[in-house]
């Protein structure tokens, strides 16, 4: 079966749980602008004129679209009508309507849901003037929390594709660990996972991030063709691939002994297993029915307590069908975070799980997991770097 | 100078013209979803947390973004200012524009110009939210046309791209005449192109769409395995490319002769006929100040005076960052067109011309051309199709 015959028999058993009668996805252009609710409506094609996917709790499946577009998505068997049109999409969007009845119509717009929120503001106007003088005016809610629950809960597809990215995301890690020569720039290192990820026939699900020794940019800067590997350096390289869609998100960490050294200083071996205790408890802690905000307030005490520097981001974001997946976000209670911190932790959700501390002199000690939300807590679809691969050149 | 620097300084200049302070683009998670205002804005680059690009008529040009994300913007040498911030963006751009005190603030969203309605409504709500208790509150208008001026009026960088793609899909119009034989199915053209656009290094500007004789679905349904290549055949072949993110459009025309013929049938030559009149009455029509519904009924009046069925799209569109660019549209006025067909077309402008009639027994008879307006009327960027290509197999 499809993922798409998957997601959208899935999305009928949530409108049932919710007890919302029509999740209506309203789009024009696709290819210009895309809501992310796509991924899991349509197979592979793009729709042109304004169009209307529905889907109703009694379990219908309804397109509306451009009469060129009707043909791709009547072979698709995803939907069990194809109403195609001609000059306005007012009409056939009123009958289908008129026809369900329902009492609340979902749509994708959310202030602080990202992946749910492709619904344009132009797009909101036009829904409304449509629905003008009808009784469904006012009958329309978000379907933030339809989204979060059909991108969270990972189907057994969904979940083998991340998987496989995972895995894929292991092996590029684990050539950086080969590449790596005092004197490579972090501008090498990006090519590397660059060429390694075109060679696996995948995309990254993110530009790779590239930080090597005290003096990298941290964050989303390019790497640096200046910066370059010596003795003494903290290397940490964010990768995370698409398989099939679906991403991983990965972060590991490389140390440079000195020529003298057997072992890394007692500065960095300490920032090294701070972090990793940080995402050993907040793992232990994460299970179905927990807030976002208390996981992440785990990992952050320890990170404090210990005397570190806070880290600016959330402890964890989903991954799915894009790489930083919407809803439930493991991150604290700051405004730009809006609800996502209080959302419950499901079963089927995947996260990453990653944080940072600074280690002076030696540079950025950040590692990153990705791990599945199962009945009772967690288990890691990685392999978790427990410890500092160290590198004698 | 790079396209965004050309593209920004041009906006400064059209804000002045249309008399409008500060152009506000707010967006988050742009990797997620793509404001289509982004292409002339930043560099290639993702914004990660809510962000404001602003630009202002007194030619300031301000970026707020996440800490993470403001060395890239700085990198690129675009913004005047770049101001990173961790927890909230409300404070920093309450802020720039208490400084900038616009009475006017452009926003990107559109109920009629697809690429102008980048702003989502969750983000249009937060920013209703932000500006609530400002004086700034009901100085929101839509940068519908200012976008429609930027996207449109091309700089000579962004002709060169276009002309550019042009050619690159002339020469794939080529292969296929060269490709066509009897047996050959709809699905084998299609992956012939998809091969010639990879070992080009570009890519569609679209999935090319195929059309083999009189049993092929018309419009954008997938290539068919099944119609194959016979004697008596109209193929009609739709296919354009990005070159460095700038795309063409074009359609041509082949026959395939039957055994016992030397030219096509009278039907099909008063089709292919019909077809390259209207597209000349209607290129010589167009030029600076005309409404875009004007130009469409031309072609639209030559199809039906000739005792066709009129074709249910609009004559054309404009090309350039996207494959449907967004401002004036040469379109009939219909509800779905909202505006766009009542808008006056402006030198610098790229459009396409196409149209088609059908030929019982034959086909799909379609052609497309991509032309330029200049100071007082338009030329032709791609080498017209003037006559039919006559296949002898």
């Amino acid at each position: 079966m499809s993922i798409i015959k998957q997601k959208t028999d899935q999305a009928i058993n949530i409108l049932k749980e919710q007890n919302v009668d029509v999740w209506l996805t309203y789009v024009r252009k696709t290819s210009e602008i895309h809501d992310p609710a796509l991924y899991f409506l349509l197979e592979d094609s793009w729709l042109t004129w304004q169009s209307a996917l529905i889907i109703s709790k009694d379990g219908q499946k309804v397109a509306i679209c451009g009469r060129y577009d009707a043909q791709n998505i009547e072979k698709s068997g995803i939907y069990d009508r194809v109403i195609g049109y001609d000059d306005s999409i007012k009409e056939p969007l009123l009958n289908v309507l008129n026809e369900l009845k329902p009492q609340s119509i979902a749509i994708n717009y959310s202030e602080d849901n990202i992946a749910a929120d492709g619904l344009t503001h132009g797009m909101w106007l036009r829904l409304n003037k449509i629905l003008e003088g009808s009784i469904f005016l006012d009958r329309l809610i978000s379907s933030e929390k339809l989204l979060a629950a059909l991108r969270g809960r990972k189907t057994d597809s969904e979940i083998d594709r991340i998987k496989k990215a995972v895995v894929i995301s292991e092996e590029g890690h684990k050539k950086v660990t080969e590449t790596i020569k005092v004197g490579v720039s972090e501008e090498n290192i990006e090519e590397m996972l660059l060429k390694f990820t075109k060679d696996e026939g995948v995309t990254v699900s993110y530009p790779p991030l590239i930080h090597v020794g005290p003096t990298t940019t941290i964050g989303h800067g390019k790497a640096s063709p200046d910066i370059k590997v010596k003795r003494g350096d903290l290397i940490n390289v964010d990768y995370g691939v698409f398989f099939e869609g679906y991403a991983s998100d990965l972060q590991r960490m490389n140390y440079v002994l000195g020529e003298d050294e057997d072992v890394p200083p007692k500065e960095v071996i300490r920032a090294f297993e701070t972090v990793v205790k940080a995402i050993t408890a907040s793992a232990e802690a994460l299970r179905p029915g927990v807030q976002g905000w208390e996981i992440d307030i785990i990992a952050r005490n320890i990170v404090t307590d210990a005397g570190y520097t806070e880290f600016m981001h959330a402890l964890g974001h989903q991954i799915g069908r894009n790489v930083h997946d919407g809803g439930c976000l493991l991150g604290p209670r700051w405004e730009k975070y809006g609800e996502s911190p209080f959302y419950y932790v499901e079963k089927g959700q995947a996260f990453t799980l990653e944080l940072h501390v600074y280690v002076e002199d030696h540079g950025y000690c950040s590692i990153e997991e990705d791990v599945l939300v199962t009945e009772d807590g967690c288990e890691f679809l990685s392999k978790r770097q427990l410890e500092l691969l160290l590198l004698k050149l």
